[in-house]
């Protein structure tokens, strides 16, 4: 059993209004790719952002009174601060030097996921407004092109509690369950399985972060290929808004 | 790029006192696998213990007050609740069918990793007493055989805060920094990088577990082949030790 995870190099700086599906389609047929069935795009948030024109002009904002006090506590700037703020529907914890939201999405992590690297000075790039249809859109537009099943992943790189260091997760996605559910199967020895709720996409997204690294952003496009599970776990509706876990039933947030 | 996520197959069952580095390299040979230098290799942690003989008998387990008293609140058995607390430093939240403790080692986790599934009934394994000394004398004796330079990552499959689902994670490592710190590097417009801190080993975790699937523990060895950035990471003393973020910097624990 073998599964590949296949960088697409030289894809161009994405910017406004560029159609990824296109992009992604051209330097995949430039570098040899044959697609297949059950192929797993995954793709770094920050150029599905740049794609869609969601963009942030620090330079443009106001910071508000609470921004203005977050700021000077975690030593951001007031302008971050309020777009932080602006991306959040509630503050989740706040320390020296970070601060942790849920963002509009539901998704918890630091500074709403909002990223000032591998942008341009005075602006950074929020999270994709609508991740999973954005994942949806663009699994759609690849298979309208190539004619196969494809899944689609949006990835960002999210520090955790307890654990030191950030990894690949989910934030978007389309074609395939987020969570795989292995309730009453079995195991070796006949026991019913403990652990029952597998988050495939991010396992997904941690793999391909392997290859896409972090520094130059040189390749934020990842295709995973080889995945049997795919067939069994394919789904048009399922999307990454499955792994946010509701505050009500988060012990960590009580 | 690419990279290839390669599952060992045909392991038989792991027996106390087997020496998984002649399993593991007689099962490689028979499937015809040229090692090649900078092969991680990815160990499901149960066989590790199985291999040490690390067994818990619970019907040996006579439960304390404490532990009768957290059985009855979460529903386990008391004397699961027994090895538990023996196998954790600290409890760090208990819910109405749930116990998340620090491990021993440090881990945050729930049931101390003490697992039930995938041995016989009336038995548990709970994680390696030791798991980055078990994976660099597993390292070493692999590398002895074979004459290539590896890493080894003993994983697990863990839930965590916010996000629904499991995911592989590294508990034991060695031979490979298990974090990436990229602090000082910049981005494609020449500012600093945000993310400096990438939990490799637990991306390495991730990637490996959808090969292993949990089900039946039918393939319990995956090698990572084609991790370039093996070259400028790898490190004999670095271990899974350093993704455990100390209490004292850890804002959910405060």
């Amino acid at each position: 059993m073998k599964i590949e995870l296949i960088g697409l190099e030289n894809l161009p700086l994405v910017k406004k209004d560029d159609d990824l599906s296109s992009l992604i389609v051209d330097v995949a047929f430039n570098q040899g790719l044959k697609w297949k069935d059950g192929d797993i795009i995954v793709i770094a948030e920050t150029i599905i952002s740049k794609a869609e024109g969601n963009y942030i002009n620090l330079d443009s904002i106001k910071p508000g009174k609470k921004a203005n006090h977050l700021a000077q506590k975690t030593g951001k700037s007031p302008e971050l601060m309020e777009a932080i703020l602006n991306h959040s529907r509630e503050i989740v914890k706040v320390g020296n030097d970070f601060i942790v939201t849920e963002t509009n999405h539901g998704f918890i992590c630091a500074n709403a996921g909002i990223d000032e690297s591998n942008v341009e000075k005075g602006w950074a790039t929020p999270l994709p407004l609508h991740p999973d249809k954005s994942a949806k859109n663009l699994r759609k537009n690849i298979e309208l092109k190539i004619g196969k099943q494809l899944a689609v992943i949006i990835s960002d790189t999210q520090g955790r509690p307890f654990r030191e260091g950030a990894v690949g997760v989910a934030i978007g996605s389309s074609g395939i369950k987020t969570i795989w559910n292995r309730k009453g199967e079995i195991d070796l020895y006949g026991r019913k399985l403990e652990t029952t709720q597998i988050a495939v996409a991010d396992e997904l997204a941690a793999s391909a972060s392997l290859i896409m690294g972090q520094a130059d952003e040189g390749m934020p496009v990842v295709v995973v290929r080889g995945y049997s599970s795919f067939e069994i776990l394919k789904d048009p509706e399922s999307g990454a808004q499955d792994l946010i876990r509701p505050k009500k039933y988060d012990a960590f947030r009580q």
